[in-house]
C-alpha cells in the first residue's frame, strides 16, 4: 500500500534531479575545506541571509547545538522558549554539551515579549550563569509551524541586544516563514548573529543543515563541528543536493496551500483542527481519544502523522504530499471520525 | 555603628559555646572517615530525618550539586521550580557540572501540583533527555520562605515515584519549616530520596550542611563531594559548631514571630510588605521605588537587608536579630517612607 | 596540473559505481529508523565483524565519540596510547563531551603492553576516576598505519577483560589491517566489545563510518548520535556508496604494494623511509629539513603530502594513487633530495 | 593504644593555640567578602607569594579545580606531569568539571623537560585542543616529596610563557620546598601565574587552602569556586587558624630532619628506603611484600603509614610526630624486617 506520509517534512526523497546532482558532484576533502560544492552551498545560503560565511552540518541538531557552543562559555545562559527545538527535541545537548543553563520562557506562538525577557535577564552576580544568549524560532514547530514576523522578532532582538546578549535563530523551516509572510528570509534574521537553516524538510535534500553567521564565528563553529564529529571528507555528494533544494523555496507556497486546505477540511468534519495566524505547512489536531490511537488507525489505513502531545496531533505537508494525499488524508479522518466521536 | 543586618539568616556569628566546642572538638581527618565528629552529625542529621546516612560538605550549594551529580547520568533532566535555589542562585551549576537538563515548573509558593509534573514529563524518545529527578525546595526561599506542607508535598512526591523519578529536597531552611507547620522535619522528607539541610543559616553554625539519603546514595555523593573539592581535612571543628546548632531548632519559633511582628508593622506604615501563607523567618516587600535605593538608604541609618528584584526587599530574621533590631527597622522604615512615597 | 594526492586516503573520490548506487538508492528518513539502505549497511558491518548490531555515523570521530560516551558514566577513565586518534585527532573530545580522564600510556607501535595496563589501573578509590575503557587503534596511524596482529592484541584485551573494563577498537582502517595480516577483521576484534571502521578512508566511499556492538550499546549509541547531531535523514544516498565501499576490502592490497615501492624507492634515494613491521598505506619519512618545507616543495611540483610532526612527513596511497603516481612522487622526491642534503 | 600517624602530614590535629584563635577569630560573611579573618589570609598568603590577590577555599583539590577552570575553556589543553596530584588524586576532575584534556608527561622526580614540553605542544590545529595551560607540583608528592628548585623549574615556566601557556603551580607543600631549598616561596613561583597552597598539611591548620593569583584571575575562580560550593560563610573560624598556620613554616625543617633520620635508620636496617634529591618529609620504601601487608602488621604494631603502589610505601613526618615516634617506627620496622625478607 502506497502512505500517505504526513509526519513531517524530513521524510521527503530526494527528485531525480537531486539524485542526477549527486551523481555528478564535484568533490573534494571538505575537513581540508576543498569540496567545492560544500564551499558553494556555504557561500550561497549565507549570502541569502546576508551573512558572512557559512557552514555545511549533517543535522538542523547539530547546527543549533554548534552555534550554542560557538557563542557559549562554561558557565552561560540561555534564553529560549519552552517549546523551542533545541530545548524540547535536542535531548538536552545545551546542557550536555555546552554546560548551559537553559532559562525557559513562555509566550504566544513560540515567542516570548521583550518584556518577559528583561524580567528573566538577572542582574550579573556571583549566584547566576552568565546571561548570554537567546535562541528563537522560525517558523515555530511546536506553535503548528508558525511564521514569527517582523513585528514581533524585532523588538526582542533588539531587546537582546540592549541587553548584551547574542542571538541565534534555528531557522529550520526559515524558507517557509519567510513565504508565508510574504519577506525575504534575511529580513527576517536581519538582527541575528546566526541563523541555521534546514535543507532536509520542506527543501527536500536528503541530508544537511547549513549554519551562519560572521566569520569568526563560523571559524569557532567549525571547530565544534570537527569536534562533535561532524567534519565528513567527500559531502559535496550531499551539497550537491542541497544547491538543488535551494531552488524549492517558492513551492513552499503549494505546501502552505495544502495545509490550509487540510485544516479546513478537518474543521468541516468536526475535528479541533487548527493553525496559527500565519500558517506554513503544519495543521495540528486537539484529539478526544488518545492522540496515538488515531495514528494507529490512520496507519492501518494508508495515512501517517505524528503527535506532539497525548491529544494533539500533527500533519505536515511537503514536496512528497500532493492533492490527492490531501483528499485520502480527509477521507481516512471521516472514517476515524467514529472513533474520535465515541470517546 | 551596630548594624541591624536583616539581609540573610547566613550572617549568624557563631556563639561562644558554639566557639568553645569548636576550641574542644575531637577530630581527625574526614578523608579517611575517621573525624568522630563529623561522624557523630552526619549520623545526627540522617537519624533525625530517618535516612540511613549522611554527609558533611561546606555549602549549601556543594550539598545540592552533589546530589543531583548522584542522582543523575549525563543527559538526565531535572524538573525544578523556576524560584528554586538550585536553579536561581547555583550559577548553573546543574548545568555545568552534572550536564543536566533543567525543566523549570511554575507554580503557587514555589512549588508546581502533581498535574503540573505529570504534563512536564515527556515520553521515553531518543529526542529527549531522560527524566530523572525532581528537585523541591522547603522552605521557599524566593516564595518569602513558605512552609510547604505535607497537604501540597505528598502528591507531588507520590506523582513524581510514579513517573520513575527521584526527588531530592533542598531543606536549607527545612526546620523553619517544620516549626511553622508544627509537624516534625522527617514527616515532611519521608518520601524523598535525599535532602540537605544547612547548619549556618537559621541554626547558626559557621559552615557547613549536611546531606542525607540511603548509603549507595551517600557514597556516591561522597565520591562526587571529593571531586568537586569538598573533602576537608579536620572538619570536626566545624562539625562541632554544626551539633550544637542543632539545638537551636526550637527557638527558630522566635525567629518567625519577630518576622510577622516586622511584616506587621510594615503593613501598618503603609508598605506592601507580606509573608506566604504559612511563614517562617522572612519578609518581602514590593517597593515603589528601586528596591537598592531603599537598600542604601537603609544601610546609611543602620539597617542591612537585600533585594530579591528590582522593586523587591527581603528581610530575614535570625538568632542575631532581637526585639530591638525589629523596632530598629521600622524605625528606619518609617524614615524611609518619604522616599517611598515619592516614587 | 593533476595532483597526486597522497596526504591521506580520505580524500579518495566516488567512483562512478558509487555515483550510480548514491543515484539509485532506495532511502527513507533513517531518525526513524526507515532507511532501508542504511539499515542494510549496518547489518552487512555488524554481520562482518560478528557483532550484533550496527550505527551508521556521518565520521570516525563522532564513531569513536559516540563509543566512549556509550561506554562510560561522567567520571570514568580510559586507557589509550599517546599516539592514537581519539586522543590526537578529535580535538579532547573524550574530555570534553564526555568528562573523561585519559590515561596515556606508551609503547610500540601504538599499542601498549598487558602489563603497562595493569600498572596504570589504578585500585578502586574516592581520589581517582573509575577504570572504565580501553581504546585501541587499528591500523595504527602515528605508528605509520602499523597493522596489529592478534598476537598483540588478544592479550591486551584479555587483561581488560580482567581488569573489568571494556574495549573499543578504533578500526577507522581496520580491514588493511586484515588485509596485511592475511587474517579477518572480524578475527582481530574478537575479543573488542564496540569496533569502529571509516568507509571514506581506504575503501573510497564519500562519507560516513559504522559504529558495532552489542544491541544494547548501540542502542545507548545511537541517542548519542542523535544528541550529537549525527542523526541523519535519507542517510541511504551515504550508506549505498558504504555498501560499495565494502567491495574494495581486497583490493587494499594494491596500496599496501605502492606503498612498499614508495618506501623501498625513497630509501634508494638515500630518505630515511620507514614503514613498521606490517606495514599498510602508509609511509613516514624522517626529514632533515623542516617537513614543511618539503609539503611546500613538492606540492609545487604536483605531489601532495603531509606532516605528522616537525621532521615526519606522512605519504597514503589509496583508490586514487596508481604506479604513475608512485613513479611521480619518486621523482619529486628525486629533485627534492638537494633541499633534504643541504639541511 | 596511641599511634604514630605517618600517613599524611593532613592527619595534624590543630594546637591549643589554633583551637583558641577558632574560638576568638572575628568574622563575617564570607559569600558577601566580609569575614575580617578570611580577607586577611587571603592577603596574607596573596603578598607572601608576591601575587595580587587570594582565594581561600576548603581544600587542595579544590584549589587545583578552581585554578584550572579559571585558566581554561572549554576544549584546552593542559600539560601535566603523569604523577601530579592534579592528575593523580582528583578524580578525573579536570576533564569532568572543565573538560579539558591532559596530556601526561614524564620526567625525573614530578618534573618534564622544556624539551618535552615544546615536543608536546602541537601546532593550532581544527583537530586538536587549544594549549592552554601547565601544571606544576611543588614539592611533588609521588615524587617522594620532592623539593624542585629554581634551576630546574625556571626553565619550564620561560618556555611555557614562550609557548603562549599559563602556568599553575600545585605548591600544597611549596612551603616545604622553599625551606628544603633554602629559598624563599615567593622566589620559587615567580613566573607562575597561579599557584595554590594548603594550610591543612605540614603546616597544621585543620581545613584550607589558598589559591593565589592576579585579581582578575581571582575574581573568575571566586566565581567557580561559589559553584562548586566551596563559598563558605563564618569561614574566618578556619581562616584563624590558618593564619596561625603560616608561623609554622620555619619548623618544617624539623620534620625534613626527622625524615632523613627515618629515611637513614630504615636503610641501616636493610630496607631499600629512599628520599629525592632534595627531601622533605617524607621517606618511601620500596618493598618485597606486597606494601599492604605492612600497613597491616604496622597498624598491629602502633605505627601508621600508606601505600603508594602495590610494592611502595609512604611515610610522611608532621607536627604531630616528634622523635620519640620515629624511634618507634623504626623499632616497629625493625619488627617487620622477617616479614619483609621472606616475601
Amino acid at each position: 500500500m502506497r502512505m500517505t506520509d504526513l509526519r513531517s517534512d524530513t521524510v521527503t526523497k530526494p527528485s531525480d534531479a537531486m539524485r542526477r546532482a549527486m551523481a555528478e558532484a564535484e568533490v573534494g576533502d571538505d575537513v581540508y575545506g576543498e569540496d567545492p560544492t560544500v564551499n558553494r552551498l556555504e557561500h550561497e545560503v549565507a549570502s541569502r541571509l546576508r551573512k558572512e560565511a557559512g557552514l555545511f552540518v549533517p543535522s538542523g541538531t547539530m547546527a543549533n547545538q554548534a552555534a550554542i557552543l560557538a557563542h557559549t562559555e562554561r558557565g552561560d545562559e540561555l534564553f529560549i522558549h519552552r517549546d523551542s527545538h533545541a530545548y524540547y527535541y535536542e535531548g538536552g545537548g545545551a546542557a550536555l554539551w555546552a554546560g548551559a543553563m537553559l532559562t525557559l520562557l513562555d509566550g504566544e506562538e513560540g515567542l516570548f515579549t521583550p518584556e518577559e525577557l528583561v524580567k528573566a535577564v538577572r542582574p550579573a552576580n556571583i549566584h547566576h550563569p552568565r546571561p548570554r544568549l537567546v535562541c528563537l524560532e522560525n517558523t515555530h514547530n511546536r506553535a503548528g509551524g508558525a511564521a514569527l514576523s517582523t513585528d514581533r522578532l524585532d523588538p526582542v532582538m533588539a531587546t537582546a541586544r540592549d541587553l548584551g546578549l547574542r542571538v541565534h535563530v534555528d531557522g529550520a523551516r526559515l524558507f517557509n516563514a519567510a513565504v508565508a509572510l510574504h519577506t525575504s528570509a534575511d529580513r527576517l534574521v536581519r538582527d541575528a548573529d546566526s541563523v541555521s537553516i534546514c535543507l532536509s524538510k520542506g527543501l527536500g535534500a536528503p541530508v544537511g543543515s547549513v549554519l551562519v553567521g560572521d566569520k569568526a564565528f563560523i571559524e569557532v563553529a567549525r571547530r565544534y563541528r570537527k569536534w562533535l564529529g561532524g567534519g565528513m571528507r567527500q559531502a559535496g555528494v550531499l551539497a550537491a543536493a542541497g544547491l538543488l533544494a535551494l531552488e524549492n523555496v517558492e513551492r513552499l507556497e503549494d505546501d502552505h496551500a495544502r495545509a490550509r486546505r487540510l485544516a479546513e477540511g478537518l474543521r468541516a468534519l468536526g475535528y479541533d483542527a487548527w493553525q496559527p495566524k500565519v500558517s506554513t505547512n503544519m495543521v495540528m489536531v486537539n484529539t478526544e481519544v488518545e492522540a496515538e490511537k488515531l495514528v494507529t488507525e490512520a496507519q492501518r489505513r494508508g495515512v501517517l502523522f505524528g503527535t506532539m502531545g497525548k491529544h494533539l496531533v500533527r500533519l505536515v505537508t511537503h514536496l512528497d504530499v500532493d492533492d490527492a494525499d490531501v483528499d485520502r488524508a480527509l477521507t481516512v479522518f471521516e472514517e476515524l471520525k467514529g472513533i474520535e466521536s465515541h470517546a
